[in-house]
């Protein structure tokens, strides 16, 4: 072992949040000058580089930082096929670093997340994935004086710019369903919106709007419904497109749950998939293939999005991401099973 | 702080293991006395009782044991309903106690689940529950030593006497099933069976024929289907069912995936779920309600199973299951849905 003498001040003791407060300025702004982020003006860079270095602040994939052995996974919810996807790429990537995985559900609860926060600050944590849920702000500054990586998967709210982000191409998805639909002959396209608040939702809407646009087909929105990504409101805005005066022939449902309930409205109403309206839903989840008729589909790649999020946090962002961004957006692909067919009146091609 | 003196060693160092070891037995057998089970000879117990005492080992409950904040679920595969629901009731009850949930899938490999156990032997647990899934004796013998309270969930082999073990009564589930079918008049009635090596499966198998059999209606090899509980074999199984020169009208599917599989063989061979052949599922998973036609199916509490095993795991056993049983199953009953209706030729009484 080598000691070294000069002006620094010795021991690596000093954490990002001592930076940040005696420079005057947040954590997450310490931690984008740590990460060679631009968004940090000049003279706020200059000021907090110069504290790393008196304090001798040894940077992470530098430093021989301790592993605690744990992976958090923070997600809304455990109890559905979407989570089990998300779940099983986060435990094949920690696993390849010998790293156990935590999985939290607060149920959006501040309580669920408070508690959770608590224990990951005795406890220590390699790394975090946050999947379809996030952290207030003065979390976020926690976690970072903790000097824990952060990665999301899919997340609600805007991307932000400060935290690496897995998403899917949820725009060309939105694109590439209704062009599938169009392709089959149809021109009376319904679609059933995701949560009007995601921004994956509004994507994929755009998407659909898109493709009707460049096949010069007027976008009606008396056959859009809105939802949020869940079966019953599936079901309800596909009962409700059957009762217009002049239904929709096929429909793009936001999830693969909601074109579940677009199925049972179907059924209820006397109706075939396929043969009387055809279905394309989102996700491909894996019992999406077990439904009757199979579901035609966007497959969302979760659990790669899901392992790469936890290669980030677990091996530091810059052998993961090229270039400086911090977002990328994993390519989705068509999957044609069986819930689509040519519109009515038209020959199967 | 009191000092006590006597002839007992001090000091509450002494493990199971080591006990088991100076008495010649196992560390199970340890265990079982330690617990006041009455399958261990009355000689072997007076020897590990005489041991226990000399090394003053505290049983522990009366122990003050220092707790890591952490419970291990260990579970076949996580990309599942089934899984979601398990891993919701553990969560939800580990909750309660502030204790945290890492989550383990071995794959059924045995270097998943060494290294598994070499990470709780270093971290520590404050309880594991295995959930179809099981110990090589030597590995619990592993974590017998490490003293880690265990528990089993719906396991696939034989019941074991030394261990907690939550199940649901397949038995009464598999014949409430089948007498659904009997009174809506059905009397040619199939089965898809579940894996062939799990009790559970067995059960379910067993609860059919005696439904059948107390209805005076006989046995017949040629509708039963072997299977995995899996889609493929539902699948595949109801196809087979379909092309027998009398087919069934009427299928129990041992599981909710087969009864997707039995739907889809339905839809293919142009029959109506319900309507041509009733189905009845078993698990009651979240999506089986959202089946089209919804799923009539057997509730298993997978939740409620999943939350007792974590409460005793971290209570200990006596303060959760009533008297000296280690083995409790809980209650399944019927759902009924729309994929049942009357035989053909009755109407709907």
């Amino acid at each position: 072992m080598t000691v070294t003498t000069g002006a620094a001040v010795p021991a690596a003791r000093v954490t990002i949040a001592e930076i940040a407060r005696e420079a005057g300025v947040s954590a997450p702004t310490v931690s984008k000058v740590l990460n060679g982020h631009d968004q940090v003006a000049p003279e706020t860079r200059a000021r907090v580089e110069e504290l790393l270095q008196r304090y001798n602040y040894l940077r992470r994939r530098a430093r021989q930082k301790k592993t605690v052995g744990l992976v958090d996974l923070v997600i809304r919810e455990v109890d559905s096929l979407w989570a089990g996807e998300v779940l099983q790429g986060v435990q094949s990537a920690a696993a390849e670093h010998g790293a156990e995985v935590v999985v939290t559900a607060p149920h959006g609860t501040t309580t669920g997340t408070r508690r959770w926060l608590e224990n990951v600050s005795k406890r220590g944590s390699d790394g975090i994935i946050l999947a379809v849920t996030d952290l207030t702000p003065a979390q976020r500054e926690h976690v970072n004086s903790l000097d824990i990586p952060l990665a999301l998967v899919d997340p609600v709210g805007s991307p932000d710019a400060g935290v690496p982000t897995l998403g899917a191409t949820n725009w060309q998805g939105g694109m590439a369903a209704t062009q599938h639909l169009i392709d089959l002959g149809h021109r009376r396209i319904g679609i059933l919106q995701g949560l009007e608040d995601a921004l994956c939702a509004r994507a994929r809407l755009d998407g659909y709007r898109a493709a009707l646009e460049g096949a010069g087909i007027e976008v009606d929105p008396a056959l859009q419904r809105p939802g949020d990504f869940y079966y019953t409101t599936g079901y309800s805005g596909m009962r409700d497109l059957l009762t217009l005066a002049d239904p929709p022939t096929a429909v793009f449902a936001s999830s693969d749950l909601m074109a579940l309930g677009a199925y049972e409205a179907i059924r209820q109403a006397g109706l075939r998939v396929a043969t009387d309206v055809s279905i394309v839903g989102f996700d491909d989840v894996p019992n999406s293939a077990w439904a009757s008729p199979p579901l035609t589909t966007v497959h969302q790649p979760l659990r790669e999005m899901a392992a790469l999020a936890t290669r980030i946090v677990l091996q530091g962002v810059d052998t993961v991401l090229p270039g400086p961004t911090l977002r990328m957006e994993l390519a989705t692909h068509l999957v044609i099973r069986e819930s689509t067919g040519p519109a009515p009146g038209r020959s199967n091609t």
